[in-house]
Formats: structure tokens, C-alpha cells, sequence
């Protein structure tokens, strides 16, 4: 019978949400529209894995053409996301076992999982062990994260975007604080995130087309921070052009490990404060230089911030959730969609794949060549690999000055099964 | 002679700068440029009066056209502005004789002050002193001010620009704050500008189009901060909604006026720290209600915002720029530009004026029947007068991803009198 043939898919969004991982919900539930005869329904997963778990399964099917197409434009995880890492087979076979037994269930036979490096090793166990327990799943993974920093695929969904969002916020306060230098303001500290690696921190580079130009100063976790000479550098900057902007990852640290965040601000309650490398750096700079400094952390601002997304980056969110299911039509498995990047002076790219067991737990940092010798800057490499991914513009439609992002129903598929608690 | 009858005329920005300061320069040059027979040339104070004062003028017409025009979409202060507030006549005349003198030796009849209160109080002065000193001059004063805090002016310009990026950042951060909510962060704030009025703050009530949808807390600094009555709110709201998204003006206060800031936190050096409403209600929060949070300090990113600038706001920064000297050209003196809503539902608005001796030092509050009853939200009233200010998108030029924002020559005229040492 043509149904036993036809199943259904199951989406999730996974980890920090972003300005595009929509876009590639977007790129696998259209594409899939597009092939009835072979895929049934997709059933988003209620906030990322969990509601896989807990059988709580958005039907997409109840959302209108024009929802979904506008999802294309809509920032953060429209279904729900999460930070739910299933333990290992080991420690917690009960949860894998579980997932195999709801997409038994619902006949889904489709795993599309959207996140990063976590994400892709859950996948990749997911059809390991469906394959065993004689319920086979088709299981790709499509890549998903900010921080730039999944090896294999040239660039990572999201990461296009905040690295707009990051070098245009950096051009425009630098443009600020240089015409106010003179009375006002001498030295203007931008946090960024990337915890692990400096690729957010690096788009701030590129607010500068020649140099001198602000950001003076770029700190990124693979580079050792080391005080005197940072101050130096702070101190020497404002003296030549008058002002100093600085652009710092969350995650830069001393030589040792530490977190710059980590030596920093204590609150009223005593409490260490998350955010706290651009506070750090400035009462540092205010301690030893005497410098008036304002700083700036954009938080959640730089990954939601789908008004000024790159449109680059949302060709790539789409073009991979649309790649996805048509890796999955043609029969691969344990898969991760991939972003190519074509030789030549002019961009290219073109989709590619990667197998799960090598992409999962390894993390890409920033390469060495990218960052000048002195370690406060990007090389003329660098800014050839990120300006091509913050090219154009993708707006979103507007209704009285507020963007109109999709609003979906999210209808519960009726549950099958007895209720599961989560490990945790 | 038609040179005697023709004076050039000074321009200069004050204070914090904008993102669409610029284009009311690029009205106020425009202008002038059509006005070739009354009006010389379009000196710029570099770094605003300070210019003035050191007799460093900015000869406008060594820019090109395509530079002026460009003015329109590109932030900050081109010219550069400052934080230098003229002393009073008392203390130190020798400052507004100073101008007067500057003025005197490159033929300037025309004094365009381009700012918020301070400036206006400065304009109003150098009118009356030069009246006295026997060398008449025009004084048109032309609001700014993100602050929204001018009287008679139904708006500022400068305003409506930074409470779209307020409104969309909000709305943004709130879709990804949904996301998570199940499993992550539950509390977001996002601490905004607005020392004295809350107008800011205001705006990002506009990220919510019904009741309930974030920002479910907006703190103001007319309304006295309650931490009990603040803490159970937020509770309420994570109870009921999963999470809770805050909007803190930076002037948030106790009843007694202490800045909820000062309250806060305390850097590594032991100084307080700026920007310090945020970091302190999450540190509230977490130690109270042991939620997870985030938070966002926007910063000068919020009011250089220009890739996201309000069509309205851009219309009327140039407006005021070009009514400024076409009522120099009329005859007007000591005056402000203003912005007058039309009656009626359908938002219209045209150019008015208030004299310069009622604006000064006036300060403009939100009106209480802008906030709701419980303190933590705007009514309709509020959103009906916010709305048409956020209304359209006035998109700079891009290239390569990055908005191309105008460069000056920046050429000074040459000094024609000896050096003059600052008050300060």
C-alpha cells in the first residue's frame, strides 16, 4: 500500500535559536510539500527534541502556505528549541529508545535535526539505534549555529547573519563615538558572543574598509589576552585617532585559561555577572588609563536580529532544509548538510554533505591566518572568507514600523502513547 | 553690495548625537545651496560649538553634492559634536563674545544650533548678547534629541529612530526568549536609554500588537520602582507565559530617586557601573526567584542605529533642517523649529515653532495617562501617539553587505583671529 510507503517526517529545532534556522524550517516543510507522493506529514517537534520525547508533535499540515513561506523571514525557533542534550546510549538508552518507539507511533520515518556540534552527534546515535532496533530512520542533519564553528561545511546558518548584525552595529557605534570623542567618550567596547571562537568577534572587522578605521582593536578566545599590552595598544589608539573601539568575543581569556568575563564584575548581591568581559575591560581602561568609556552588549539582539539579516545567509538557511529532505528522498543517511565554497575570486557555493560520525563533537576555530600577527585584528584572509557571507540585504515585510513575523497555529498531533519523563 | 547683504551662515551638531542628525545638516546645507543669493557659505562647527569657539569651521562647500545628499542616510555627527555647555552670561561672557567675534570675522549672519535643551538656552543667548554687541545675528534653533524630552515639538528627531530599534530589538529578543523558555532562559531585560524620561522605554511596548505579548514589563522613570510589587510580576508572568521580557530605562528609580542603577552593581575595581539597571534587576531576579536570565545593554548601538531608521524620523530630521533656514530667510529670530501633529486619526504633521525663551530648560515627561494604571505599560493613548513616529524603513545604501555612509573632506577655513583657550 502506497501509505506504508509514504511516512512522515519529524523536524526539531536545536540549541540557541538564530535571525535564519526559521528559514530552514521553511526550506524542509515546503520542500516536502513538494513531494506528497513520498513524505506524509512533518511534525515539528514542541520546543526541539523534547517534544519528541514527550510525544508533543506540532503538525505543520495545519499551517497555511502563506505562514510557512513567511517563516522565511521570521527570526528565532518558531516551534521551540532547546538545550536538551540526550546523554550517551549508555547512560540513557531509555530516551533513545523512546524516540525510535513515538516516530514508530506516528510512522515517521524522517529525522531532520537543525542545530549544531550536539546536535549532529544526537543524529547521528538516532540512526545508529533505529537501525538496530529494526525501525529504520532516515536520519540528516542540518547545520545550525551561530558561533560559525561546525567543521566540514564552509559556514554555518545564523552565523551570516549576526556577523552582519555585528559589523554593522560596530560601523555604526564607532561612527558615534568618533564624532563625540572630542568631548565625550574616548573609548566604545562592543561584547559579542562565541564562547569558544572569534569568528563573531572577527565580523566586527569588517565595519572597517581600510585601515586605521575602527574597530581598533579585535579580542578573540584564540588569542591569549594579556593586559599591559592590550592597554598599551588602548592608549596608543586613542592618542593617534582620538577615540578606541573594541570589539570583544565573551569567550576571550588569559593564557591560562581564564575567562576575562570570569576575573570581572561582581553584582550588588555578590553574584558573578554572564556578560561581564566588555564591564571588565572598561573598568580596567577607566583604572588605568582614566578613559570615559561606554560598552554595549547586544545579547540576544545580534542572533534574533532578522531585521538586517544577510541575505546570503538566508539563501543558505533555506537552500539547506530544502537540500535535506532531498538528501533524505535520495537515500543517504546519517548525513550533514553542507555549504561548499567554489574556487575562483567570485563567490560561489553550492551544497554539499559530510558523514555524522566525523562531524560531531569537533569544534572550528578561527584559524591562525586569519588573524594579524599582532592578534588585535583580521588578515585580508579572513575578510575574503566572511565579506561574501554578510552580502545583501533580505528585509522583512512591515506592517506601522514592526516587522511581521509568521504566527502559527501549532496544532498537537493527538498522542499514541503513555507519558515519558525526561532524564532530567 | 550683494556681498554685505549676502552672510554665510554657521551650522552645528550638540550633544548626543543621532541616527538622522545628519540629515537635518543635509537640509539645513541643501537649503542654503538653493538660497545661493542670500546666503554664502555653510560653515559646520567642528566638533559642534567648540568649533566655533577655536574658530574651526568646516567649509560645507568643499563637499560635493553626492556627500551632502549622503548626510541624509548616515549616522552620528558628521561634523562632530560635543558635550561643552556654554556657562551662563554671568560667568562667563567672554565665551558668547567669543562666538560673536568668530562670527563677526567670516561674515556669518545665520546661527543654525542643532540640539536638545542645553542648546536651545545657548541659541536663545547668542541671539540676545549679539544683538547687543551691535552684530546681529539669526538664531533658528533645530531640535534633537533621542531623549524626546523637548516641549512644544510633538516629537524630536532623533526619536522616532531609536524607538523603532527599540521597538523591533524588543520584539526580536522576545520571539527568541519564546524559543527557549522550556528549557533556558526565562527572564530577559533589555536596558534602554532615557536618564529622565521614559519615552524609550515607551517605545518598546510597540513590539507587543495584544495583550499579553512581551514586553510584559516596561519600567519608566516617572513611575517609582517597587521591587516587591516588580518581583511578583515577574513571577506572575514566567508563571504564566513561561517567560518574561522587561524593558528598564536606564533612569529607572526608587521612590526616593535613587537610580535603581546606583543600587547595582559594583565592577572588579570597585567602581560603579554604568548602564548598571539590567545587570542589577537580573541579579534581583535570580537571587528572589532563581529564574535564568539575560539581558541586553543596546547602548549607543540603539541611537546610531541608522540601517533601521524611521522613515518619519528621516522626513522630519530633514524638515526641520530645511525650515530652519527658510525661516532665517523669512525673517524669524531666537526660534525654535517644531513638529505639530495634525487632529484627526490619519497621522499628519507640518512645521511650527515655539519661541526660544519658553523652550529652554523645559523638560517633557510622559504623561500619566501614557502609562497604564499598574505602572509597567503603555495605554492606548501612548501607542496611538508612538506609532506613526516608528512608521517606515529609510534604508541606507549597502556594498558588500556594509551601509555606505557619507565621508567628508572635512576642510577648515583659515583662521582669521588669534587662539582662544576653552573655559574648561
Amino acid at each position: 500500500m502506497a501509505s506504508q510507503k509514504k511516512k512522515n517526517a519529524f523536524y526539531a529545532q536545536s540549541g540557541g535559536v538564530t535571525a535564519v534556522i526559521n528559514a530552514t524550517a521553511c526550506g524542509v516543510i515546503e520542500t516536502a510539500r513538494n513531494h506528497r507522493d513520498r513524505i506524509g506529514k512533518v511534525y515539528a517537534g514542541n520546543n526541539g527534541i523534547i517534544g519528541a520525547l514527550r510525544e508533543e508533535l506540532i503538525d505543520t499540515s495545519k499551517e497555511s502556505a502563506a505562514t510557512i513561506a513567511a517563516l522565511r523571514h521570521t527570526p528565532s525557533g518558531a516551534f521551540g528549541s532547546c538545550r536538551y542534550k540526550l546523554k550517551s546510549l549508555e547512560q540513557n538508552r531509555a530516551e533513545y529508545e523512546r524516540l525510535i518507539e513515538v516516530f514508530k507511533a506516528h510512522n515517521i520515518g524522517y529525522f531532520f535535526y537543525n542545530g549544531g556540534g550536539d546536535s549532529a552527534d544526537t543524529c547521528l546515535k538516532v540512526s545508529q539505534l533505529s537501525a538496530k532496533l529494526g525501525y529504520p530512520i532516515t536520519a540528516i542533519h542540518i547545520p545550525k549555529t551561530v558561533d560559525n564553528d561546525l567543521p566540514f561545511t564552509d559556514t554555518c546558518p545564523g552565523f551570516g547573519s549576526v556577523a552582519k548584525y555585528v559589523a554593522i552595529s560596530t560601523k555604526e557605534a564607532s561612527l558615534d563615538v568618533a564624532s563625540m570623542c572630542e568631548s565625550s567618550t574616548k573609548v566604545f567596547i562592543l561584547e559579542v558572543m562565541g564562547r569558544h571562537a572569534g569568528w563573531i568577534a572577527a565580523a566586527g572587522g569588517l565595519a572597517a574598509s581600510q585601515a586605521g578605521e575602527p574597530p581598533h582593536i579585535i579580542l578573540f578566545p584564540e588569542v591569549a589576552f594579556d593586559k599591559a599590552r592590550f592597554l598599551k595598544r588602548v592608549d596608543e589608539t586613542v592618542k593617534k585617532h582620538g577615540y578606541c573601539v573594541i570589539v570583544a568575543s565573551e569567550g576571550a581569556q588569559y593564557a591560562d585559561g581564564r575567562f576575562i568575563a570570569d576575573a570581572g564584575s561582581v553584582d550588588a548581591f555578590g553574584h558573578k555577572q554572564l556578560g561581564g568581559v566588555a564591564p571588565t575591560l572598561a573598568a580596567m581602561i577607566k583604572g588605568e588609563l582614566g578613559y570615559k568609556y561606554h560598552w554595549a552588549l547586544a545579547d540576544y539582539l545580534q542572533r534574533a536580529a532578522r531585521h538586517i539579516a544577510s541575505a546570503t545567509d538566508v539563501e543558505q538557511a533555506y537552500a539547506v532544509g530544502s537540500a535535506a529532505v532531498q538528501f533524505a528522498l535520495d537515500g543517504k543517511n546519517a548525513t550533514m548538510v553542507t555549504i561548499e565554497r567554489g574556487k575562483g575570486k567570485q563567490y560561489r557555493w553550492s551544497i554539499g554533505e559530510a558523514p555524522l560520525d566525523k562531524v560531531a563533537n569537533v569544534e572550528k576555530k578561527m584559524p591562525k591566518s586569519f588573524i594579524t600577527r599582532d592578534g588585535f585584528g583580521i588578515t585580508q584572509a579572513c575578510r575574503d572568507y566572511l565579506s561574501p557571507l554578510i552580502a545583501g540585504e533580505d528585509y522583512p515585510p512591515y506592517k506601522q514600523g514592526i516587522p511581521q513575523y509568521a504566527q502559527l497555529k501549532k496544532v498537537l498531533v493527538a498522542k499514541k502513547l503513555p507519558a515519558f519523563k525526561l532524564s532530567k
